[in-house]
């Protein structure tokens, strides 16, 4: 690792003072004495001291509560099937050996049965960004955890697409590595089968570092499987996309988002070819709507059905109706759903036949916690689309962030066939490594005062360009006033700004720079492309002025 | 392939004058006229005279009825369930495009269920060497039509062991490939997905030949898969053999005939160690006590349920009885034993560590037609203990002859991991190559008439030795009269003769040149070893003479 890494002690100091800070209880169902901590930081940072190669050494980690940790009971989300592991689980084990600190356990969907974070008796767990929407799940806790800095790595599990979906709502990454690399051993199954151990973090070095930590049999699961050797990544390779039809129905905007990262990935030096993904998504719906779900049952269905009273209390009454469902199938109707998806597989493979990976949206939609609470399994149904093949039809999968549409974040899913995890990374960082393309319209235009900043990072002047006329613009309340951008849709204005070039890492830079009440987010042009921009986030236009009429930044400033 | 063939005119009409010869009708379900057989060898002939290359040209193959063939009538052996196929099954294909001939479609157990070769409205397929006794299956037709000379190969299927039963019941060789390696496309299922299709030959190296030229994904089989590396044997290597207790409840001298075997493996420079093979067995019974019995109805539970006023006719009422119970279990409960399968295959992997294969018996006994008819169920399951685990455990096996007892074939299986195909064949080779020690007891004594072909083939004298006192000796009313050794047990008679090393080459060709009624088997000497010797068939001892007394064959010469 080259990263500078503070001490184990500095690192639980900070973790400990966000978690008071973010003031989100519902993070967490277990959090270690702060005693412990600090004393186990101690220890960490004598070992350093000592010249112990211990690469993890001041990371701090969060636990999702189906993994056990030692000495801290594991619910799996419900206090009625808690008990007290005696040894961690592999996964965690491999984690603390290399010098990370477990802070706590995460709240989850219960049974790590859902993708939106609100099915736990321990409280909905709200988003990073917007506490007025989901976390997204069932790795809720620990994805919240590492988007609001709290931690800096954190353990989820994912079945049909736990560890991605909180990964793309809460802007971080989530890596799922293929099944069977990281021993399962010490984590509650959802099923037993499909389940993935896998890791969020702020950037995909450490997510992957860590996943690298974890994996190798350990003798005790029998799923675990040995790493097998993928070509690297060519020069010039093809990424698969779905077809546009297959793209319906997605969050506004998020189409638009995802045709920019297309874009990016171009940029990168990618062929994006259309593929048509039918039969990865009938593989998703197999999950639920056939005989899969007695996996279900058969690891937690007899608690269930044995505590029917707590249903509604304990028992979250949409997982456990889930999971009671799986009791009724029938052995040859799973049979037959073995067939079907081993068919699907093949025109699976078929479809993606000459290309590297297959790039999607992470999922579909971002809905608030009201949107979840009156249809909780059609919204979380919609969710997994692009998630919940991928375990079944044994590939691995990443999901990175990409850019924000209406002030929430936009995330995008690399996913290939089985130990093509390092090829997924390599295509990632490429994308990331790609040169961007910004349109800006108030003090970083040229002759403004920020504009400085665009040159120091490397970027180059394309021209003038104007937006869709599609948006408003505002001067907000700040000081001193800044420019707000925001899409409204049809009845809105055309604003003119400047596009520039600037390369990855100066485009990241320039991102980091960007003080909030604003944001980066894909902005239309009027000839119809899409590039990042500069956008108002909800929040900035309180107290703001509408100054569309005036059609750009410096019309306001020429008034002003 | 090194072998002279002859020419596919030749092979043909020495396969249509066999079966007209054996008289076993049974054997069959359907056979192609023989015109078209005729013509198909004319075509084959001439193209290996026009240069093309052609490996099994001169071959010619019976293939289990459960195997599409074009033009033939695929029965599963019941005629309600026949379809013609308009294709060749994969592995069909890959046969004749190398130039075998395909003769007819051999009888099998209904639907590939069962192990026995009596569950078949075309009728119970008798055994090669004795006639009341059963063929072993579920590959009955297979395995007796290439014992009885009529072809060369033959195709069968092997969920739990229809492939290699049928091998040890009859003589041959039974090759059962690692799952995935021959597609199974053309196949009608009996449990999809641990089904694999297998070749029975005469000798080792044909078999071996055969499977090579099925290998290889077909891009329709959705569970075909690419060959994985695996080292080369080492020269000295480990076997596994199982705890003498789990070795209880052979045939009569079938234990002694196994324990020989390792020692011919010992000789062949194997080092064979006994492993609890618990694990493998309690997984060979989940296939039937458990939830895996659902996917035979998955594969032709409909049919049955649709015909039920056919059982007791064209539905074989044991077959049917298994496949309905099929429709019993639970998804949840399949979930359940896939989870103690997997657990069961982590423990099987444990007890073999350190060994390259395990070595055992491959059935446990030899029933009589009339024994099976009298417990249908209990006779076969008693059958399927070293045969039951391999394809659930994901393991190659491969069935090889090793000696006969009681006038009746003995076989002996490796079964190791998962593309081990070659290994094992190697084992094989070696355990083929090892000198064999020969205990004689009449005419190829030192100075008697026969003892030139011991000499002839390499053969020398380690001395004089005696059997344990559990023999009977008799003169055999043959001319010129034979000696006949017989194990009694317990009230025998310790027999004089002499102890011979032999090359394994020279050894076989003794073996072959060895007259009925008499046969080679195992014979315990009177210091506790066993080896191979001389033994009487039981039908050898109509009108013969019981000349035990005389403690050899030298003393009864001598008072002759």
């Amino acid at each position: 690792m080259t990263r500078r890494q503070p001490t184990a002690r500095a690192a639980v100091e900070r973790s400990l003072a966000r978690i008071a800070e973010v003031d989100r209880p519902e993070i967490w169902i277990s959090l270690r004495p702060a005693a412990d901590l600090v004393a186990e930081a101690a220890d960490v940072d004598a070992r350093v001291a000592a010249g112990d190669d211990l690469p993890l050494a001041g990371l701090t980690v969060a636990v999702k509560d189906n993994i056990d940790v030692a000495g801290l009971q594991t619910t799996a989300g419900a206090a009625s099937f808690a008990y007290e592991p005696v040894v961690d689980a592999t996964a965690v084990a491999r984690l603390r050996a290399a010098g990370a600190i477990v802070v706590g356990k995460a709240n989850l969907d219960q049974f790590a049965t859902g993708l939106v974070g609100t099915r736990s008796p321990f409280g909905a767990v709200r988003n990073a960004w917007d506490p007025t929407r989901i976390s997204g799940g069932s790795s809720s806790g620990s994805g919240v955890a590492v988007a609001l800095g709290i931690v800096d790595l954190a353990l989820g599990t994912d079945t049909a697409g736990s560890g991605r979906v909180p990964a793309a709502l809460n802007g971080i990454v989530g890596v799922k590595p293929t099944k069977g690399l990281v021993p399962t051993t010490g984590v509650v199954p959802a099923c037993r089968t499909q389940d993935v151990v896998t890791v969020f973090a702020r950037d995909l070095d450490l997510a992957r570092s860590a996943v690298e930590m974890m994996t190798g049999v350990d003798g005790r699961d029998p799923l675990a499987r040995t790493d097998a050797a993928h070509a690297a990544l060519p020069a010039r390779a093809r990424l698969a996309v779905p077809l546009p039809t297959q793209l319906e129905g997605l969050a506004d905007g998020w189409r638009e988002a995802f045709v920019a990262a297309t874009e990016v990935a171009r940029s990168a030096g990618f062929e994006v070819v259309e593929r048509d993904i039918s039969a990865l998504l009938d593989a998703a719906r197999l999950l639920y709507d056939g005989a899969f779900v007695a996996e279900r049952y058969s690891a937690v269905g007899a608690h269930i059905a044995a505590h029917r009273e707590l249903i509604g209390a304990d028992l979250d009454e949409t997982v456990a109706g889930i999971i009671l469902a799986g009791a009724a199938p029938a052995a040859h109707e799973l049979f037959d759903d073995f067939e079907r998806l081993d068919a699907l597989r093949l025109r699976g493979a078929e479809a993606l036949d000459g290309c590297v990976a297959l790039l999607t949206p992470t999922t579909t939609w971002h809905p608030t916690l009201a949107e979840v609470a009156a249809d909780p399994v059609g919204a979380n149904s919609r969710m997994g689309r692009f998630t919940n093949f991928a375990n079944l039809l044994d590939m691995a999968s990443l999901a990175v962030p990409a850019g924000v549409v209406d002030g929430l974040s936009f995330g995008i899913m690399l996913t290939g066939p089985a130990f093509t995890d390092r090829v997924l990374a390599q295509i990632a960082q490429r994308i990331a490594a790609a040169p961007r393309r910004l349109f800006v319209v108030g003090a970083h235009l040229s002759g403004q005062p920020l504009n400085s900043q665009l040159v120091a990072a490397g970027g180059r002047l394309i021209g003038a360009a104007s937006t869709a006329a599609e948006y408003a613009f505002h001067a907000l309340a700040t000081t001193p006033a800044k420019p707000g951008l925001v899409h409204i849709g049809a009845g809105g204005t055309s604003i003119v700004g400047e596009v520039w070039d600037l390369p990855a890492a100066g485009f990241a830079a320039v991102v980091d720079a960007v003080p909030l009440p604003l944001a980066i987010g894909s902005v239309l042009l009027h000839d119809g492309t899409r590039v990042a921009g500069f956008l108002a986030t909800p929040a900035a236009l309180e107290g703001a002025t509408d100054i569309s009429a005036l059609g750009g930044w410096r019309a306001h400033l020429a008034r002003a």
